[in-house]
């Protein structure tokens, strides 16, 4: 085992600690976030830090890093209030991934990796149609993290689409059956494989395997 | 693909519900915190909320459910500023999932599931000694969320144990070949198998596969 300390992890170069410490929490939850401006323009953003906050009633973070750069997907969310959080899976992982980059106010990653965009209902913001887990949020809160300028937006979900092919009767929707993908630190996708489903947890009891 | 409403989601029985919106964020990171009170009495409690927050400063988030009943973890935290997370491997899920259980005062998880406490560097909290990632970390803040009166717990690594083997030349430590897990839902263990990592994206260039 490799010891660092603060000051170590610190004086690391600076490419080397963003990569190793976006690794050290664990597997990541990756998303495509789906937003429109007010002139009907879309944008399409991959995030590894959609966060499940509670179920009643049913909201979902995610992380925005400081907004010193233009920032499409918060700054549209801020003024529209809805957007779309669209699960990765395998067959789009790169269109995924090319998301991130840099494109200018013109430019949509809709048009730019070919990934379909797809109005429900009538809900303002775009999903990925190709994506089998699909939230319409709106806009809950946006809290400031001191501690590095980021912020924590919150959404509420007002529609859920899902395949219901993977829901399990006690409502456990089966990511492990589904090409539903996660991540390792900024550039890396994994598909999962299920080890175990266990029993709720009580002490002096032995737990059973679903 | 079934559709929900909000008003479709809040009318879902309880259980049913929370197994469901559980998953629909994706695969989740699966962590033992480890803390330690005043008196000496140690805990440990399995978290999937575990967040990267920002690598410079190294900066990782938790989310606290509400603290109406005791909750080990937070007092222990807020208690002693110093805390471990620790990543869940393959052959110590069932340890890892009975840690959930409500202890009572005088249990330590510990003991209950024969995890091994390890006291490193003279770090005040202990880590899991079987872990191949355990990070000690200090408290930073606690941020209030309003709309469903949960904490994010934000702390600093400010010591990092890892298994160097697995840091590649660029930082990136790839999970993916560890046995580290991930989570699924409330109750669900994964292991993962890489599908790619891909280059840095940029406009107009084809991602690379590293």
């Amino acid at each position: 085992m490799k010891t660092l300390s603060l000051n170590d992890i610190q004086n690391l170069d600076k490419r080397y600690r963003t990569q190793l410490i976006n690794c050290v929490t664990g597997i990541k939850s990756v998303n495509l976030i789906g937003t429109k401006n007010k002139q009907g323009h879309t944008n399409l953003a991959v995030f590894n830090s959609v966060i499940h906050l509670g179920s009643h009633p049913p909201l979902v973070g995610f992380i925005q890093r400081p907004t010193s750069v233009v920032r499409h997907t918060f700054g549209n969310i801020t003024e529209a209030s809805y957007y779309t959080i669209n699960a990765v899976t395998e067959p789009i992982t790169m269109q995924a991934h090319q998301t991130s980059a840099r494109y200018n106010d013109e430019e949509s990653e809709f048009d730019e990796t070919s990934l379909e965009a797809e109005y429900l209902n009538g809900f303002y913001a775009p999903f990925v149609k190709d994506s089998p887990i699909k939230l319409g949020m709106r806009l809950e809160d946006v809290i400031h993290i001191p501690a590095n300028d980021t912020k924590l937006i919150i959404g509420k979900i007002v529609e859920l689409h899902v395949d219901e092919a993977f829901i399990e009767n006690d409502g456990h929707l089966a990511l492990e059956n589904m090409p539903v993908v996660g991540g390792v630190g900024l550039d890396t996708y994994v598909q999962t494989k299920k080890i175990e489903r266990y029993s709720y947890a009580k002490p002096d009891q032995i737990l059973k395997k679903l």
